[in-house]
């Protein structure tokens, strides 16, 4: 595969202006066109700019309707609950996660449960604001459906992502940004390229009994509702799926539940739309004595964490976030790497609307 | 293995009176029985009456000082900061829980940071304190070493448990309590007795990699720091590993960042006593509209889970909570059941401390 590199504002630019061309207004299709890129730019392309068709068909699908914006449907000095009406993700989770943070601000905690939203991207980028301004930051969405729940075959729960965003004295802050499923279905997708078994503890067949057969089960993935992704820990309980099951489950509940939104077995319909729920949350860590002293407490943990006894063939052990952040810096100074498919997208996009390509970007 | 039963209050009053002898004053000799027949009444016997020799022991190494009481060292309106002086940990968690509830009722939401504290029980037991308010409550905490970071092969952090206890309008909350570890000591115990090989995805050895030689890794535990238990989705991140420890590190730094505390790392030794560290929290439900209304949204997502199609060989998905407090209603009706080993070290106390042995409740 031919990897190029993009200049970072080039690709912010060319990608508002495709995300303008299906319809987001300025403002949406400003914050969507950031998420994507970010998202390349830290090296997590499975929420990057390939996105764009997607995002195209929920546009045609009726799922996601760009121009609405969202509405404050309750308020407490603590709390709000937003309906955002089908539009964009992103702007509909920058709007909710800085209210969280302004209501942290006054209040010392801040949390906003969301119903009617779309795919916001990485939840990191949302939980991470909280950091930015001192406080512990969340962020949790439902999606549509893919994954299994211990002893069941149906899928009726999504990746449903949690982030937790803690901030530290050192140079990245905490984020521990993961789907509670084992594995991306991305991942699933190369597996299938390349014709090879998948590792056991990522998938189910029809009857909810593991399956390292990619074919065999995409096949049924596109054909059917039974058969899916698992969650951390794996089919079972005897790894631990029991946990992996709660844990999003539990993400439903935090969404859904208090949005009184919908659930992930029921977004992506002709009649409610996208519908996607998310919660963001954002605590003061002067709630708990000097911040600065705390962030240098927790810092100085991860310091040790990262200093501690290496296993045979490895010679670091990464802090949740560090990974990404620090490719973000490599690809602001060498560009974002896209690869063909990518290329060949973005340059579709060009014969379609009738752009120039992308060259003067390309590195 | 003979298995008996005994009668709830029956084996509470011992537990207490054997506690008491133990140099536990009243109120911590209360509490702590109640979370030790709690456990056991809940099909939970790992933090049952069996915990009563390592409480023993904690005392006799220094590690836990009965009579001390826990202290408010930083407080808001939203939260305080708790110092238990390696005090009796349910006394502890109990005074915390109660307080962050208290919080929460006034001003929407409270949070508790403890440090200095000793092994709490069950951490359902605080969290789901909430949930019988009508709030949302949390409890984690950090614990003695035990396992291994992703490309670690020493053992730095404990199985730090959380807990998310979320109410419904059904027969039971939703009480997610889970150690980020894949497994419990005790799981191990059972397979080092059965000379039976362990699981992939339990444990690594001295180099970090996997091994179900339980025999060679029971004894690497108990002689070296390196090997130990894997956190959810075990070594490497090809199962999402990485995932699992980035929970388990998050517990930490909730508990140990915020409080100032001691993390997993260094609890447990000669000078610092104990002082695991924990973090409590409650929100309530009606920052976010109706919580009559939500909690029967709760409880309809359940619903909707428990009755989806099930797998090859199974007839039942469970929700969170439901089966230890299924298991506890049996309990009550039926007795506690207790093992041979339970039942010995109980009798030993008796002669111990020249109590009469337990035969009364006896079923």
């Amino acid at each position: 595969m031919n990897k190029g590199y993009i200049q970072y504002e080039e690709l912010f630019s060319y990608t508002k202006k495709v995300l303008e061309k299906l319809g987001y207004p300025n403002a949406q299709a400003d914050i969507t066109a950031w998420t994507l890129v970010e998202a390349d730019a830290r090296g997590v392309p499975s929420h990057g700019v390939s996105r764009l068709p997607f995002y195209e068909s929920n546009i045609k699908s009726g799922f996601v309707v760009p121009k609405e914006e969202p509405e404050i449907v309750y308020e407490t000095p603590l709390s709000l609950v937003v309906d955002g009406h089908n539009g964009v993700g992103p702007h509909i989770a920058k709007f909710s996660m800085t209210r969280a943070i302004e209501k942290a601000k006054n209040a010392g905690a801040g949390f906003a449960a969301v119903r009617n939203s779309s795919h916001f991207g990485m939840a990191a980028l949302w939980a991470e604001m909280a950091p930015a301004q001192g406080y512990i930051g969340m962020a949790f969405t439902n999606t549509r459906i893919c994954s299994i729940v211990t002893f069941g075959r149906e899928r009726i729960l999504g990746t449903n992502p949690i982030c937790f965003a803690i901030p530290t004295s050192g140079k990245t802050p905490f984020v521990l940004d993961m789907a509670t499923t084992t594995t991306a279905h991305g991942k699933v997708e190369v597996y299938e390229r390349h014709k090879k078994p998948m590792p056991i503890g990522w998938c189910v067949d029809e009857n909810g009994k593991d399956t390292s057969d990619v074919i065999a089960f995409q096949n049924l993935y596109r054909t059917s509702r039974f058969g899916g992704h698992l969650f951390l820990g794996g089919a079972g309980e005897e790894l631990g799926g029991h946990k992996g099951y709660g844990l999003g489950l539990f993400v439903d509940l935090m969404c859904a539940g208090l949005s009184m939104g919908t659930w992930s077995r029921d977004t992506f319909t002709k009649t409610g739309g996208c519908a996607v729920a998310n919660f963001f949350g954002a605590i003061r860590t002067d709630l708990f004595g000097n911040a600065s002293e705390i962030a240098q407490h927790v810092e100085w943990i991860l310091q040790e964490v990262r200093q501690s006894a290496k296993s045979e063939g490895h010679d670091r052990i990464y802090i949740h976030g560090e990974k990404e952040l620090e490719k973000r810096v490599e690809s602001l100074a060498t560009g974002v790497p896209l690869d063909e498919v990518e290329w060949k997208m973005l340059d579709e996009y060009a014969a379609k609307f009738g752009f120039e390509k992308i060259s003067t970007g390309r590195i």
